[in-house]
């Protein structure tokens, strides 16, 4: 039995066991999805964005999710209230650049909040990974590259940023910090036809974090399980219709042999 | 056959047959399933929340939902709008006090919703219930307790004060006026890993509410239906994906048979 | 083979290969939904509503989406904007005018959005089609009426006042343009039962728009494309709830053959 299958392992009991609150600032499309997968790996959530509670709602939660999917003014400001109170209480923060570098909003919206505090993860796709270093301004220009070994030298460089783990989502995911390096290719093509399943496994970054303080292995140990459910959820689904429920059902009743079967680390 | 289940097979035939109109002013995550179960069990959904329209809608609806998941201070100025509007036309009212207590926020919230016009229903959990009956000022401190004993004279305390139906939901749901008590047995633990059924059974309470004027009766009805289709749902999911679609199914489908076989209340 | 048949299996296969970017601005209750099926047919949708972006997105996407069903000012702002864009930049505009007649606010909406750019294509039901008819000051007063005689004339009156394609929704689906009537009988009752399938009609209107500029066409062969889902979905659902999954999966999986079994179009 490998050490990564016992990390695996270990790190969704603690999840299932303690159930974190999990506090996300999200977008409207995912919202539901969002809370549902949640729910369905043993974590709860909780969504609030009024500016007037949710210094309150990170006080009480063990995570902060933030992902600027359907991002507006009055949202980036709470946005950017939480991270202040998350990094003044010492919570955990994962940030979802959706979208980064489809307008200048949205990566004038990642420098505000990556000011406002170092996430402790960030997750986004090779592009969004890119836009997200170019928005922190320590790159200029954005090659518009989807290479795997472009993604992982931007990712290492995005973690020596801000200090924490970048996850590269693709075919093969790329856990990076500053002193380790995981490789996952658990998942499914089938996953990239379903809305916001990369919310998801930000979520579910976000749920990790809140139990396991090691924050490269929450996000490593998310990222397997959320690779996992996908190959379960793909053999029994015709489509991405039947894909959603049979992948909530899966992060729901997964196993140990489920994972030592499926899991395909580095 | 009981004078309960009589009861319930009526009602259902009332909602079925009338398909009033629902109106919610609810949260983000769940307004897809909201809409959804409305429909299924044979009503019609209309989700509108701008303060230019929000009269005009309670005025052709049957019953107002209101629901705090995701509040906003522009969301609960509407809110309160719609609720005076509903007041003035006499139709009933249901408020569900998500997430009660957890914020200084809420509370205000629901001590201005209280103010604008007392709910027909308030439908929570216990500890939403023990919150918005201090929201109201008739309490002073929270104890966090989640017994059936205390939350059932709290809930009667709430009823008093607003003069109408509170529903506990729970293992067991107490649906309390000022003259009568129900309790419904129906239900499944899986409902509690699916996100959003506490506001569709808020939903479902407006949808009997707008066709049934005996509005803790109304209340008894819908928690019946929301036990039973979860009990139904169960038996054909393996996990809380599948059970949201069985959920739904079990709503449309219901029939004489299916609550007589099924019924737990007292 | 008909030449109808023809046009559907083309039209299909140009958003499949083409995997056009639809950009939606949408209701809170569908957005999900929307997303999924644009992606289960093949199509990439963007969901973005914040006035500093809406420009710069329409700039990246082949069409633009705008659907009024939970609006308020400021979204309202931005779909008006994002049409002026659209407009300038010679892409598609398609409407979905949820609800029109429920409110002044609406009616109001529509006539602003009217006067911002005329769309390529409207969409709703038959009593929506009327009201924007109405808006838009070209008739005095709205009957009440979901005949489809009067719709028709009505949609050819609308068609006659935007230049471009009107699609009325019902039983049967008309596709009027000012040299062209297509009618859809494809469909099934149980898509009523679901909420937001008249949206996501529309959302399927822009992605086909998208690669086929020949737009009353375009509107004709995804009306097909939906109605014959709903076919496959209903075979395979006993209520609402499955139905949805297996409308996307049918959605995913239609092939040559599907169409050419299904089709029933004059």
């Amino acid at each position: 039995m490998s050490t990564h299958t016992d990390i695996v392992i270990e790190d969704l009991s603690l999840v299932r066991n303690k159930s974190p609150l999990v506090h996300n600032i999200t977008n409207y499309v995912v919202m539901n999805n969002t809370a549902n997968a949640l729910l369905a790996v043993g974590a709860s959530p909780i969504m609030a964005h009024a500016p007037e509670e949710v210094e309150e709602m990170i006080q009480i939660s063990g995570v902060l999710v933030i992902n600027i999917g359907t991002l507006s003014a009055p949202w980036v400001a709470s946005m950017e209230k939480a991270m202040r109170k998350a990094k003044a209480l010492g919570k955990p923060i994962v940030l979802d650049p959706v979208g980064a570098g489809a307008s200048a909003f949205r990566n004038e919206t990642l420098k505000r909040l990556l000011d406002a505090s170092a996430p402790s993860i960030v997750r986004g796709n090779a592009s969004e990974i890119l836009a997200t270093l170019s928005s922190s301004g320590k790159t200029k220009g954005v090659d518009a590259t989807d290479s795997s070994e472009s993604a992982v030298d931007t990712g290492k460089k995005l973690a020596a940023y801000t200090g924490g783990t970048v996850v590269i989502s693709g075919p093969t995911d790329f856990i990076l910090s500053h002193n380790k390096t995981y490789k996952v290719m658990n998942g499914d093509p089938m996953m990239t036809k379903v809305t916001g399943l990369g919310c998801t496994a930000t979520a579910l970054n976000g749920a990790f974090a809140a139990v396991q303080s090691d924050y490269a292995r929450a996000a490593f140990s998310s990222m397997v399980v959320m690779g996992i459910a996908g190959e379960m959820a793909k053999k029994k689904s015709p489509g991405p219709g039947s894909f959603q429920l049979h992948f909530l059902d899966a992060l729901y009743a997964m196993n140990e042999d489920d994972i030592k079967s499926h899991i395909k680390t580095e």
